[in-house]
């Protein structure tokens, strides 16, 4: 039987390379979209198109009102920052940190892997152009693979051992860009931008869009996104 | 200023027992109710009840569809187990486990005291009654515990410390009622059974209502709920 991966998969260029790198280690794939009360659903159609193209064994999206606890421009009316060198955007924790939320969504995706019966778990998160985030670091991912298996029936009992697979964490914007090309990944279908226009078009001023933006400057590819 | 505290809520006697017991070591009290897809109501409007009688400063209910992953007989169509003798109970793990319950619940309990600026949660579980369930053991709270200091820009930053209560973790039903009757809590207003009726009246024939029922014996008190 294939080995069954759940990926965490929001719609945007670092996720949907890291399900087209869990898909070219055999993984059949089943894909979880977390909607934790952002402020625009373009992300979750992008979600919808990237899962499509990759042909995932099943899509699901689960909903989860992190914005009722506020403290985050994702689910709050802070504003986005705009027009910041990439540089300075290390510097401390972003704006946009949402609270608790990688262990949010890696709660959901470890229950219902468990009721998939999948011991693998992916999840595009990275340290080096998201070093502000607590929850993108390695010892964040460690531990909780270790509570992972700790937490459920299925490894208790022996039948899974879960294994958390973060392979971009390592990688530059445009390592991971070009490792996606290689793959064959439709960047078209993918959205970064905190802060689009209605029809969802990026702005291609706020921290994700300069950082996808170098990347592939970097990568010595053209973003095939329109922008503003 | 008061310290606050984030206690999980479900409308049941340890929960509301638990809530009693961080109100009366001086917290104030934030309680988190999530709805994740239960078969019933009922729970949900007795942990209502339970927030008012405590004069939690304020209670959220935060819904989670953990019924869309299917797998337990909570969110599912499997029948609950009947007229079980307690001490059948504790060998393997009930049908009724729900895969990675807790682990979502003090996820979200987590992201909310992050931003409440709490950095004390409260939690409910009992290894005595429950040991079945992997979440509710002593080595998962403290992973946890880990990995929220772990996980956070609180605590990274170093302005909150995440500390994880489970005041209950050690005691027989028999000694959370007894605790709870000497804070005052009124069991009235708890909701435990599995399998109610339309009306929400307890069956008094599944794991929980057995296990209630056998703890107020112990306890020397008579259940103040009415069973059908």
């Amino acid at each position: 039987m294939t080995k069954r991966a759940v990926v965490l998969l929001s719609g945007g260029l670092d996720s949907a390379t890291t399900a087209a790198i869990a898909r070219s280690e055999g993984f059949e794939l089943f894909a979880l979209t977390v909607d934790y009360g952002q402020r625009h659903k373009h992300e979750l159609a992008a979600a919808e198109r990237v899962a499509r193209a990759l042909s995932v064994r099943r899509h699901l999206v689960a909903a989860v009102d992190l914005s009722r606890f506020g403290g985050s421009a994702l689910t709050d009316r802070i504003d986005v920052p705009k027009d910041r060198p990439v540089d300075e955007m290390a510097s401390g924790i972003p704006v946009t940190y949402v609270p608790a939320r990688n262990t949010v969504l890696l709660s959901l995706a470890l229950g219902w892997a468990e009721t998939l019966g999948a011991g693998d778990l992916f999840v595009g998160v990275n340290a080096v152009d998201y070093s502000g985030y607590p929850d993108c670091r390695p010892e964040f991912l460690d531990k909780f693979a270790e509570l992972a298996n700790l937490a459920t029936k299925a490894a208790v009992e022996g039948t899974l051992r879960f294994v958390l697979h973060a392979p971009l964490i390592d990688m530059t914007k445009a390592q991971i860009i070009r490792r996606g090309m290689e793959l064959g990944v439709d960047y078209r279908l993918t959205h970064t931008c905190y802060d689009p226009d209605e029809r969802g078009t990026a702005c291609g001023r706020c921290d994700a869009c300069r950082l996808r933006l170098r990347g592939f400057t970097e990568a010595g590819f053209s973003d095939p996104l329109d922008y503003v």
